[in-house]
């Protein structure tokens, strides 16, 4: 008792310490100093709602009305989910060479949530997981907050950001927990063919590594891509798939993610067991859009998912002519999702430093808001968002160039 | 890379293993065996809405609908909460001697959310946190799938469960991190004193511990007792507070909790900033909810409050009497929530060994679920939850009664 601190000192947790997000200290030091004479075009956020222009379907409105107006969708839902939820993602992602039951599925808090049941289930403190580079900030953030070392493998964007597999390959050790492959991806905006997915696979099961697959942009792809789930092409490498509604329902607000099971030789018996578990410390989903999740999954029509596909198919046809006028800038032409990663080559402008000095700088004279790649772990890029309407799109580009030419040498 | 192992072998993580709910053991094995000729009475679950005689507030559900219907609600929230719906908690909760504001809000995805925040920022490894025994077991479950010790401080039933301060203080060390109190409490029922709660708060000074107040039930109070925010009460203590919407609006479903920093002298910065770090590591409620957080909190009609302790006074009146008429339990009489304890003297059984034998032999017999008291730490007695209609109260105790008199002495 003797030992009791003798004044007040409350030091937040080890974890509170670690759970830091860099990103917020990039973001809030580039929007010290917008230019106020111009209106912001922000394309730094990955939230297709912002501008009104990418709504939910009436259909999944009406069926959350519905249920709310039942009385019967207000009481604690089961802490993984309930039975008709649970099902209808099931029977929604089953396929022949993956497939699923309600029992394989686990919803969580939006795909976040379902991102950090299954790191937190597969990986303990002192391993280490594989993460893309570039690659969403959040996988770094939840291992770093749980004392999991992230090993980042190189993406290629000479080859539309596909990973370096002998990079990939020469970072597993005996204390790996898993690799986490992104498809479509955040940042990238890639969509991996079939071969390379194997190929990934392959090493996966070389190794005895099972896989964390984050395919929340499932099927946002492009003509002539193909999103293929990756459970679908491995009999022998257990996968986690997260995914949710958040962007292909333009939800994100909504918070409904999911976690489901591929285990097809019951490697991941206990795995799953954890997830369940861990599941049961904060409980999933609103339970009335748990009610509704069979309407908007099995009865939203295809038509609004073709008019999504289609809106962002012109305002990528619009970013790529927008950043191809631009000396100094190089975009990678995105195949899905609704990103782009655009090239900064410094040697070519007078006083550009980095990627952040060009976001920061771009802001300050054109109010146009970019994340810079660092937030990716990737200097020397930019993000874009693609989904504003395409004439703010259009006004962006005409900013960024003459910001580019002012400052080209 | 030879170290890899030459098989699949995929443990689930140590925190996964760790985070397995004991109760889930217990009541699994309560369902074993149902009486199938009797309708089954559940008192076991503490979720308002089962009975359909607890319905939300029809303004509650416009006010969802309409924020819906806006098309303007289905974006990412800030991680911490909007400003509206943050403005609404503090403004709501704003007290004289607790001042709060939008900064010292935080939402999260239920009260579950809420305190595994709290705890989280506050205690590391290999500290110790002190709980109420009997108490909610999620505060159990969070410690340790964390590594944190829960140390039990026992509440007294022949003082309406108030804590023991002396087993308290003797549970404090250098590794304490801080002080879980729930008023009103689950499963206990009982609304502690201004007196009381200034003791703990001595105590708390004393030592320079913070308090996690879980106040969910905050309000939910019976005629002749107050409710005491613990935060109204200290200028010294620095106070994390959680609840939410489930209980007094009747939507434990709709998962939508909050956090509230009270730190008159700064002792909270760092933990403060710690919750605002782990928050963005999940995000809050879902985004409508949010929306329509001001309207709940501020219109939702009083008399709709009313009703709802209108029900559970006459509940309480319903149970305290149907378990007064049985020999060999004793009901200590709850001031607020939605729950009772009841004592089992088991000496005055002749086959009952136990509250879990009890509780077992209860549901095979009688069809009626109570939760044992081993789920809360505390045998030899169990938990009604009294939000049934009275009707199915009474036949409940009825029943109870008919079972006694079976296995009594």
């Amino acid at each position: 008792m003797s030992s009791r601190p003798s004044t007040w000192n409350v030091p937040a947790s080890k974890v509170a310490k670690r759970a830091h997000n860099p990103i917020r200290q990039i973001v809030d030091k580039l929007k010290i100093d917008p230019n106020a004479q111009k209106q912001l075009i922000s394309l730094a956020l990955g939230d297709p709602t912002v501008f009104g222009n990418f709504n939910v379907d009436d259909s999944c409105n009406e069926s959350v009305i519905k249920h709310l107006q039942s009385f019967k969708a207000n009481g604690y839902p089961p802490a993984h989910g309930t039975e008709q939820a649970r099902a209808a993602v099931a029977e929604k992602f089953n396929h022949p060479d993956a497939p699923l039951t309600s029992r394989d599925v686990i919803l969580a808090n939006g795909c976040s949530g379902a991102l950090d049941l299954a790191i937190n289930a597969l990986c303990s403190e002192g391993q280490n997981m594989l993460i893309p580079r570039p690659g969403f900030s959040l996988y770094d953030n939840l291992a770093v907050s749980r004392f999991i070392e992230p090993r980042f493998y190189n993406l290629v964007p000479e080859r539309s950001w596909e990973a370096d597999l002998d990079h990939l390959e020469s970072l597993i050790d005996e204390n790996t927990a898993c690799i986490l492959v992104n498809n479509p991806s955040n940042p990238c905006g890639s969509v991996y063919s079939e071969q390379h997915l194997r190929d990934i696979l392959a090493l996966a099961n070389k190794h005895h590594l099972p896989i964390i697959a984050d395919e929340i942009y499932c099927d946002l792809v492009f003509a002539g891509n193909t999103f293929y789930p990756m459970a679908t092409l491995t009999k022998e490498v257990p996968i986690l798939s997260v995914g949710g509604l958040a962007k292909k329902y333009l939800v994100p607000g909504w918070r409904v993610g999911w976690v489901t099971v591929h285990d097809r030789n019951g490697i991941f018996r206990e795995v799953h067991e954890g997830i369940l578990s861990l599941s049961q410390l904060i409980l999933g989903p609103c339970s009335v859009i748990q009610c509704a999740l069979p309407d908007i999954l099995h009865n939203t029509p295809q038509a609004f998912h073709d008019k999504t596909i289609a809106q962002l198919e012109l305002n990528t046809k619009v970013s790529v002519e927008g950043i191809s006028k631009i000396p100094g800038l190089t975009a990678v032409i995105p195949q899905g999702a609704m990103y782009m990663m655009v090239g900064v080559n410094v040697s070519e402008f007078k006083d550009i430093s980095d990627d952040v000095d060009f976001t920061q700088k771009l802001v300050a004279e054109e109010n146009v808001l970019c994340l810079p790649g660092q937030c990716f772990g990737y200097p020397n890029f930019f993000r874009i968002v693609i989904t504003p309407p395409a004439d703010r799109l259009e006004e962006a580009y005409s900013r960024m160039k003459e910001f580019c030419a002012r400052h080209h040498i």
